[in-house]
Order: C-alpha cells, then sequence, then structure tokens
C-alpha cells in the first residue's frame, strides 16, 4: 500500500490531512508524526498546537515528603526548586528519563491561595495539565480565537524560565490546562 | 568548569550520582540526560523508572463533545479510538506533535465502572497520568519492593496495544497512576 494523504478516518481536524505511511516506507518533509496505528506511522500535513506532554501539577501538603516519594519510588531527579510567589506556590520540578516532561509538585505557600483553596476543596492530587508549544503568544491567539476563554491573555513566568498561560477548567472539561513554552 | 560526576545539589535519589555537562561539552556513553538547569545539561548515571508521560487520562460525560472539543481547540488528531470492557469506557487517544504523549478521553461504560463513580464524586476532568516505561513487569516489582502497593500485580492490556498496569492514589498523594508499556 503506498503512502497517500487522505481525510483521517476518525475526526478531522481543522481541515489536516492525515498520512498513513506503511513501516518500510521513508519518513518525508513537511510531515508531522502524529502516532502509530496497525503498524503505519500518521503523519499531519499541518504542525499539531501541542508539542507534547510537559509536565503535571500535583498539589500535596508537604513537599519534601512528595519529593522523597517520587525520588524514592520511581528514581526521579529534582532538577528545579522554587518559589513562585505570584502564583503562591513552592514548587519542585523532577525530570522523567526523556528530559522533557516532568513531574511539577505543588505547596502552597498559604491556605488562601489558589492551590490552597484546591487542597482544601479536593485533597491531595493532580491540579492542572501542562502542554509545551512553540510560541505561547501564538497559540493563546489561536485558542482566543475559537472561544475558549483565557485565564492569562499574556504570558507570564513559569517554572525553569519558561514562558506560561493558563486556560479554565470550566472551558476545558474540568482539566486546568496550562501552556508552556519552554526556555530556549 | 569541567563535567564532573558529584551527588545532586537537591535530592540523591537512590545514591544515583549526577552529572553537570556545561553546553559545550559532548554526549557522553552511559548518560541519561534528565533535564536542563542554568545552561547545563543533567545526566544521571543509572536510568530514571519513568521514561516520559504517556498520557493523561481525563474523564468526561460525552466522548464526542471532549473529542471535538481538544480537536476544535488544539489541533489534535485521534489516533485509537477503543471500547476497553475490563475497564468499563470507551476511550480516544489523540496525540501531541511528539506522537509519544497523549491526551486519553474516557467515558464510562455504566454509572457503576471505576470513572462512572469517579464522575458522581469529582465530576469531568483529570482521572489519572500515565508514565511511558521500558519494562512494566520489572517496574511493577521494583516498586513493590518500595512498600507501595499496587492495584494491579501483573501487567495487563491497555490502549493501542499497550501493557500497562496501575498505582493506587492512596499510596501516591492523591494520584492514580498508571505505568505504560507502549507495544514495541
Amino acid at each position: 500500500m503506498r503512502a497517500r494523504w487522505q481525510k483521517p478516518p476518525l475526526y478531522q481536524a481543522r481541515g489536516r490531512l492525515v498520512c498513513y505511511v506503511p513501516p518500510d516506507a521513508p519518513d518525508g518533509k513537511n510531515r508531522h508524526l502524529i502516532g502509530r496505528a496497525e503498524g503505519f506511522r500518521l503523519y499531519a500535513k499541518i504542525p499539531i498546537m501541542l508539542l507534547t506532554i510537559d509536565h503535571v501539577g500535583i498539589a500535596c501538603r508537604d513537599l519534601g515528603a512528595a519529593i522523597e516519594r517520587y525520588v524514592g519510588v520511581f528514581g526521579l531527579a529534582v532538577v528545579s526548586l522554587e518559589t513562585n510567589d505570584e502564583q503562591g506556590v513552592r514548587e519542585a520540578m523532577l525530570a522523567t528519563e526523556s528530559g522533557t516532561s516532568y513531574v511539577q509538585l505543588l505547596q502552597p505557600l498559604s491556605p488562601d491561595s489558589p492551590v490552597g483553596k484546591f487542597l482544601e476543596r479536593r485533597g491531595e492530587g493532580m491540579h492542572h495539565v501542562g502542554y509545551a508549544v512553540a510560541d505561547v503568544s501564538a497559540a493563546l491567539a489561536e485558542i482566543g480565537a475559537t472561544g475558549i476563554r483565557l485565564i492569562d491573555s499574556r504570558p507570564r513566568h513559569g517554572s525553569m524560565g519558561a514562558s506560561i498561560a493558563f486556560l479554565p477548567p470550566k472551558d476545558l472539561g474540568g482539566v486546568l490546562t496550562e501552556l508552556v513554552q519552554p526556555l530556549g
């Protein structure tokens, strides 16, 4: 079977064409790998906004205990430990083997901070998910144009020098969503 | 500054030594990139169990509406749509640009399934996080040895042919955690 551009079998994203490439076919230019299915590689003709999952943000009451857990159980290593006064958190970034996705542990600086209120309401657990994007300002403009509300209309400072912006859970099925443009 | 092996500045994982490599130094063998800090690459001498974030599992009431949202807002493409009777879910996998991390959307098949009960209790939102591992059986043995309880003591079938196992939120700070060994 020859590789060919066609509409995806399930859902079409913004008119994107998807290419099914057999296992033995060479890679092509202007193709963006979006997955594999039944031995075939799937490519899209236009890039996807979300590059990868940058991190999961996990709310905890005791940052030291949470770090010990992820270090002791999974062998992760802490690569950053910061206080973000603007967000009211003390946070640690723990790298996975890939070096491009992280577990972010968040301890609130006070009970009335957003993470403090989250802990009060929901208890410890997953607080948000952060996706890497190439350009957070461009992504905000594109997402805003779809009618989704923005918590941050302009990027702000995140962990490890990244530019970040949050999108509200109300418009995204209950998921607090962060866009992350990592430091170059 | 020369690269050298040393104990990490913050926390030491299982006696792991971490190497700080300046930006202009070549890559070395037997090093596992775990992150970057202040322009330096950070390498560990032993591999980290969690390779990367494979997916975030998101519970939703209406799978079709949730898919439309992730396709329409972020341009993701659906690469798999499956029913998992054992887990009581209808699920979609949507690939990020990397092709190695996914948004997994989960609609319960019945209100008394685990995801059905989660929706009843917490509403729509993040349900679990899945990390890629090289060998899920080996990871389960290693994690079990740390005293963490296991939901699955042996791997079972997950999305897209993966071998998976779940770890309980009670032992992991409120986070339902999945180990994923993707189909080779």
